[in-house]
């Protein structure tokens, strides 16, 4: 059993008629209904308005896989919070996270660079397959057409990933590298750019089997009781 | 003084009016003459049709940077011509392949893949900077437009390269790591997608500035006198 | 389950009374032996001395992973029998190249390189883990002693590895990495130092657990029917 | 010409007899010293009982290429010369960080990790060589013999990094990846094991090469203004 936790900010689906429409149950509802088709996997859900915005050190030590959906108060999420999401990845809990959570202080925190990128409003993403061979690329076509998407364009301020695995094209000239793993610690970490709050993104099946096969990459092999510290030998191993 | 050769295979310059207009001394003359315009590179250029194909043990040795422009005919190059290529690679020379000669059995037996992919004649590239901090992209604008290119697309089947300096866009749809080096032994090699012989792309100022670049950064740092064997020690280091 | 097909040349086994000792049933019975114990893996076994070295193409079309062993004669084997390997190996394939098997052909034609090293006979190795999070390194220790082994040295002239999961300290002052995955094409490699044919090593059960890991790991998750050819793409995608 | 600044503790060279006759004019003061023979390397020092902790903006903005050894007291970094030394690394500064400032603010905020590792006072280490084609490795010898060093074992907690150039071999039976490559935005970082402050190892003419080729080579190619920001495009570019 692969226990996920959403973390959604669930603010612009309560501001906006357009954007609720969209996902009636927040994007975190959404994520959870097909995430739990799969008798594997069992999720809870998580927002900012929560106490303490929603997280906990018992939350994640029973979380194997975080998925974190953030944008417009993601600058609100404090340093404490930060420290226990990086130290719980530190340890082997997996994160995905998604969209405008390339901006989050988690991912900053964790990849250690700018996390800059160009972006547009409204645009079609084509979203080509650079490592087919990848677990997360499992029975996922070769190019995934996204009608409507918001654009995120190169150069993306990221650490070198371990692997790249989507390669997004935008009708209005860029490209970007839109599925990207990294590894932290005992951590593994998928960043996916679908997902712009407008558009039911999270609807399209092909996406949904992406964040699965995601969710069973990231699954911890081994997940440490606490962060790991130096360690003074004394004698010869 | 850095020492290029260009091998150009020179055939369809040759047989098709319209490209010998555009690359009237061939393509090699048209590499040879812009890389001359540098004080610090000194350029041979080597064509199909002479004698061993234009190769040798002589002029490798000589030879600091070898660009690889080849298509039609590139099967006809000899097991013992690649053998000779690759051993030179393996001892440090520098390597440029260019356009279609990612399927050349140079490249084929570099890399060990198949270096398959997709294309279709005619369309336009933007050409994305995704390693700007690498000397490849020295000076090299952000995106470089290409009107009039041949679509390469993924998936590419090449191993995971060394850096991804440029990621092509093409109109009709489609992504391609256009711009990739790779570490064989003590050889450097730059493949760079750019260059379908109808179009005068080698004629461009940013790609002359990009294959300038890779040149220097090509250039071996140590060079072998022989390919490296095993090495049986009998005492302690 | 997981088809695997153990190759091993079995030449010092049979010649050598005291390697015999070691190996009664041979390299590849021993291997087999503690895979079988795994009831998701089932073994078969072939050898240099059978029709057509072992090898078919209906053989590989029924294997997952193929299990490479190989040392003294790895020169015979046919230049057709490496390209029905590496295609199997582009088509998804996994592959485990034991030992002395760096220096098949079968390695050096995927691989790309020399596959050069420095070598002593007769040394203690440690063994340490530098990727504990891969699924190679699952339940594996830290460290593991092997008291007696053949010494590999670094410089190991092989591209840039995906990981290097284990890199092997020698008493008698040399360091190489042990145990390296690459990726080509479709197919997962996994190259593994240790096994020298004098001593046991393929009966230590730490030793006996990396090999497991890596049959799981290796398993295609995409099996192609073919090897892929370049697409020609006459329409818009 | 490029711009060094060495930043160092200087702490131990006070405090202890035997440190300060190893270095009677800090680390700072040797490693200056050797730099200063190259004609193209100017270095300024600054050492924490400085102003600011020896760090400013008109200081970085100076400053190629920054040196940084620190040990007892690193945790006193304000986190605001943290933020200076990372943004300036993101616009392009290089940054070498030696021996025990693996564990500086510095280096955990721009790696993202514990950088965690094992360690032992006293033991021989043997650095070997293992990306012999790096311009770090220019004019180096295979395998460099430090009779006296502090012990650095793995698992060293790191992200992937782009080339491990050096790997140690320590008598008391570890290994270490002791000369690492990253990239942070535009800026290049070198890390290098080698230097216990009780040893006279920048002493050494084999280390003294490592650090100055690892000068000319984090030297930036491109320097920004500011730290990079996202960018909102409106029309097609």
């Amino acid at each position: 059993m692969i226990r996920v936790t959403v973390w959604n900010e669930y603010v612009h689906e309560r501001e906006y008629e357009g954007i609720r429409k969209v996902y009636p149950k927040g994007i975190h509802g959404c994520i959870a209904e097909f995430l739990e088709t799969n008798e594997d996997i069992r999720v809870q859900c998580v927002t900012l308005d929560m106490p303490n915005q929603g997280l906990s050190e018992e939350l994640l030590r029973d979380t194997d896989v975080l998925i974190w959906w953030s944008h417009a108060r993601q600058e609100e999420i404090t340093d404490e919070n930060v420290r226990l999401v990086q130290e719980h990845v530190f340890a082997g809990m997996g994160l995905i996270a998604l969209h405008s959570a390339h901006f989050s202080k988690v991912m900053k925190t964790l990849l250690g660079t700018t996390m800059t990128l160009s972006w547009r409003d409204g645009d079609r993403e084509k979203l080509w397959c650079t490592a087919p061979w990848h677990p997360i690329a499992k029975d996922v076509p070769a190019c995934i057409d996204i009608l409507q998407e918001e654009m995120y364009g190169e150069f993306f301020d990221i650490p070198k990933p371990d692997d790249v695995i989507f390669t997004g094209w935008f009708a209005g000239g860029e490209v970007f590298r839109s599925g990207c793993t990294f590894t932290r610690g005992y951590g593994k970490i998928f960043y996916f750019q679908p997902g712009h709050e407008e558009y039911p993104i999270y609807h399209m099946p092909e996406i949904q089997k992406i964040i699965t096969n995601a969710v069973r990459w990231a699954m911890p092999l081994r997940r440490l009781q606490a962060v790991p510290e130096c360690r003074h030998i004394t004698g010869t191993e």
